[in-house]
């Protein structure tokens, strides 16, 4: 198996993604290569650091050029086809490459994602999943942030999505299917809400248990959580921003009384870099998205999700499940 | 100044009530006088246990009927009118009263609070305002869950009511109006997103400072934020929840290390009840609506709260900057 790595992603690209691709060759199985898309003189000397890697299962794939933050992600594809998030991409399309992670502009990563691989048959909007640490196992929301408007019929795409998600990468074979909401009973919620909820509870063939609230989240209510682009983003945000947050003042406190506890190990529940990237759901590849401040663990948990979406066959499977559970008609 | 207080609100009730309510007169100014609203049989039994309590500021009003929780709020006026909630009420619009303060059910005391206090002209939604704690101060965040689905205009009006609210209740001069977004651009957001921060950026007489993300809320990044009340109404669900998790990770971990560190002390920063309770702005009179589950402490906050809102003429503060700075029209 070959995973296509953005070198020229993170802040610090490509010192994190040649790290972080060392790292997951020395854990992962032996049949794994890694192709580091991006400049290969850079990429080349950082490697030079390395000499511990092994030679035959990491490529260098050049890539001249580079997608810059903040630029508009709709026409990177045309105005920057030798990016290496664009490069990176086609050697996927190209069967060259059966997934590709990359640190690079969100935006951007979405966007030459559907252009290059293209959507599933049945989706109408790919989503971004991400990991939420909860008091259980962690929780799949999606979207977390390509769709900031959302029909009732994409967060029924997205439930399904998430399902087989689940199934696949996260071992859950009956995974809770769960709609954010402001109250449990049906008859709550925004147009939205009220409609997907409808649409689900019809019988789509998953494991609906209804509307999740926001403080049931925290408790894993769910395996996977279905909102719009707009609440997801902003929840996710709020809540790493949160964690940081209260070890900080956790931090100042441990501080007056010389304890010997260890905050790491306490809030490795709620590390982010555990758990690797986002998955862009709904396209026909495998294209995982990693903070731009991602340290090597990150990526090199990005590659593991990479790998294991290959090897379960997720992207097969959710080409089935969406032609079998297409939603019911409006009209009917 | 009196306040009618909702003696049947709590989920102990009216033991807190009569707590917190006793607690407040303690506290505050001697003009004000509290007015228990509810079972005078068992608020008077209640009222036995606390000796020290001042007759001539505490009072009771017989109110035989009480709101169930779960009831429906659209009809708990018509047909609940003896209910502690819709008698409280009446107390303020009959001017017997200046501030109303409930622990019932939060669409009963919306919805109750509309009919019988109405709106204030330039108010298409009332909104709930509730303060979030954050590493600087709190930030007032609005609407909180009195309207899932709102209009870019009524976002706008969020908006001047949270500063007059900053304004009068939190003492900040010149408050700094947030919008939520998923983005710090203009050009970031859902339709009902780009379209409230256009609005607000067309020089609204307010110190607007743009989108802030979710990342930026914990950080004190504005003093009021607007949102729609299904967002604000999963993140503050969602806030509260994450402050108890993470509290209880802690908690294991500093039994172990038998650690003196109080964590009491430490997040008393994330701890509502010092808050008091939510006010309902947008309404003609002052509306405050507390957590099912609250302590005296945070009744005896939210009466403090009511009361400033009475004393700072919050209300007509309120009515004139509607009137002054009504939004412009769409058509132009």
């Amino acid at each position: 198996m070959r995973i296509a790595l953005d070198a020229m992603g993170t802040d610090r690209a490509p010192v994190t993604e040649v790290a972080g691709a060392v790292g997951a060759l020395e854990e992962l199985e032996s049949d794994l290569e890694i192709i580091l898309v991006g400049d290969r003189a850079a990429i080349q000397a950082e490697l030079e650091r390395h000499p511990e890697y092994s030679r035959g299962r990491l490529h260098i794939h050049h890539a001249p050029d580079r997608v810059a933050p903040g630029e508009a992600p709709a026409t990177v594809v045309r105005r920057k086809p030798e990016s290496s998030i664009v490069v990176g991409l086609k050697l996927q399309s190209a069967g060259e490459a059966q997934a590709f992670v990359s640190a690079g502009s969100t935006g951007a990563v979405m966007a030459a994602s559907l252009f290059v691989l293209r959507r599933l048959e049945g989706v109408d909007r790919p989503a971004v999943g991400t990991l939420l640490p909860t008091a259980r196992r962690p929780i799949l929301m999606l979207d977390a942030g390509a769709n900031v408007d959302c029909k009732p019929t994409h967060l029924f795409q997205f439930a399904h999505l998430g399902h087989i998600y689940a199934q696949d990468l996260m071992d859950v074979p009956s995974p809770r299917v769960g709609l954010l909401n402001i109250g449990e009973e049906p008859e709550k919620g925004n147009e939205l809400a009220l409609e997907a909820h409808d649409l689900l509870a019809r019988g789509a063939g998953l494991n609906f248990i209804g509307n999740v609230e926001g403080r049931e989240i925290i408790r894993g209510a769910c395996d996977v959580l279905v909102t719009d682009g707009f609440v997801g983003n902003v929840l996710l945000k709020f809540y790493e921003s949160v964690a940081h947050f209260i070890i900080g003042l956790l931090e100042g406190a441990l501080e007056e009384v010389d304890s010997s506890i260890d905050l790491v190990e306490v809030f490795r529940v709620l590390d982010y870099a555990e758990y690797g990237g986002a998955p862009l759901l709904g396209v026909n590849g495998v294209s995982v998205i990693c903070h731009g401040e991602s340290p090597p663990k990150a990526i090199r948990n990005a590659i593991r999700v990479a790998a294991q979406a290959v090897r379960s066959d997720m992207v097969e499977h959710m080409a089935r499940e969406l032609n079998r559970f297409s939603a019911p008609t409006e009209v009917t």
